[in-house]
């Protein structure tokens, strides 16, 4: 792990241009968790921005001197950019990536588990780049403009629309809901980063992708947020841009289902049905 | 000037997230060329990103101890990013941001001033974001998968239209042309890169901005590309997007005309009108 994350040279094209891609992977106990999808999801962008995908050896090697916290629990990010060169815009061919990493001890937010989160709208819309769509490459200045449009720590997200006003996600969590007791999540061939848990579920539970605007949340059952490292989170309330509220949820069995799922994929404690009373939208 | 393309922590912003913004300034005799453009748009993006624009002292104390090449002419690459910190895409606040730069010497393409140059569609649309449209910031993913679509040096551009068809840029050039005797560029409110060039020609010559698609240029009577670093190309020859040759135009005197205005601002010699039999297209 020694040098992982040493310090990047100037003309590095992930800091000149955003040319490159990461991952924010779950450790438990020294393993990476949802690492297949990880791995697929990084090869998939290597695909579409032709990079060099690094060396299995390479990226097992992180994990073999991997340090042990106090707890189990830790976040692994890692960077992969086109490494330095090229004229202007132009990729050098073949390119040298590199690529660096680092683990952070981690807690999830367990409440949020519990008692579900508040979210609102936000009023950036994300423009539509089906090239770059799904990848988890390092332009997310969307993102983190999106991410700005709040302080209250009270709401724990922000929801995204695409500019012709399609559903796609959160600043930086998938989205699902149930309708009609059905599963749903945004397709994300436009734009969106197609998160690792979300992968997995799709491979395992009977989950929708679809077009669809905000107005579908008004006949969800229940409504969620998910990644690979927090988890899922219930929503209990969406708050509309202004901040006033919009629609609310109780806490139901139907969360519990998705969130279980998920728990059991990522090894975080399973959780118990609410009892009436528990939710306070 | 030492130090000042030193290395970049591993959780500088401008890594992650593309988070910051860069100017490439043509330099002569060791001073700026069209600075107060540059500011002025480094201003607008940090007002954007509520970034913190750094002190004129920091700015101007750059050319101070510049060194000096064997040639008159030089490019100074400037990039100024969030700095580290935040939790996740939510910025820290107050940021502090990470100023680094880089000056390397420079040569115009002369030749393309001369003979003019072909260029081709692409077939990226640059995805619709008005919150980023114009200014300089460091998610150029788009541009680098652009000016990957082709690899023959006789193609000296990529013309870009945005997703719903509007032309826009070229991949790291502004458009002009001219028909029915006016000049026009694409209006960049939507998404795209105000460059210095363009905003000094628009204040000085009756530029207009429009909204059109690339069907405009077949009847321009002139096309050219241009930046505050090469200054400017007519161009001869359009190719289509699989390649094949599309729209041509011959060498005229109104070729030269916008090229010398720009070529004053920039210092770079005055182009003569070419002779019948000069252009070959």
């Amino acid at each position: 792990m020694r040098d992982g994350d040493r310090a990047l040279p100037f003309d590095d094209r992930g800091l000149s241009y955003g040319d490159g891609l990461f991952e924010t992977v779950l450790v438990r106990d020294g393993k990476p968790v949802l690492w297949e999808e990880h791995l697929a999801r990084l090869e998939e962008g290597c695909r579409r921005l032709e990079l060099t995908m690094p060396k299995p050896a390479d990226l097992n090697g992180i994990f073999a001197n991997i340090p042990l916290f106090q707890q189990p629990l830790a976040v692994l990010k890692l960077i992969l950019t086109r490494g330095s060169g090229g004229r202007g815009y132009r990729p050098p061919w073949p390119s040298d990536c590199r690529l660096r990493y680092r683990l952070t001890p981690f807690s999830p937010d367990e409440e949020r588990w519990h008692r579900g989160v508040r979210i609102r709208r936000c009023s950036l819309r994300l423009g539509i780049q089906p090239r770059l769509a799904g990848i988890k490459h390092l332009n997310r200045l969307e993102n983190v403009l999106a991410r700005s449009e709040w302080n209250d720590d009270a709401i724990a997200e922000g929801l995204l629309c695409d500019s012709d006003g399609r559903l796609v996600e959160a600043t930086s969590m998938n989205l699902f809901w149930q309708r009609q007791g059905r599963l749903e999540t945004p397709r994300l061939d436009r734009c969106g980063v197609a998160g690792t848990l979300r992968q997995a579920l799709l491979d395992r539970l009977p989950i929708q992708e679809v077009n669809a605007g905000v107005a579908v949340l008004e006949e969800a059952e229940a409504l969620w947020l998910g990644n690979s490292v927090q988890g899922i989170w219930p929503v209990i309330a969406l708050n509309n841009i202004d901040g006033t509220g919009g629609l609310t949820w109780a806490l139901n069995e139907t969360h519990r289902h998705l969130q279980n799922h998920a728990h059991r994929l990522l090894g975080y404690p399973l959780i118990q049905s609410p009892q009436p009373g528990d939710a306070t939208p």
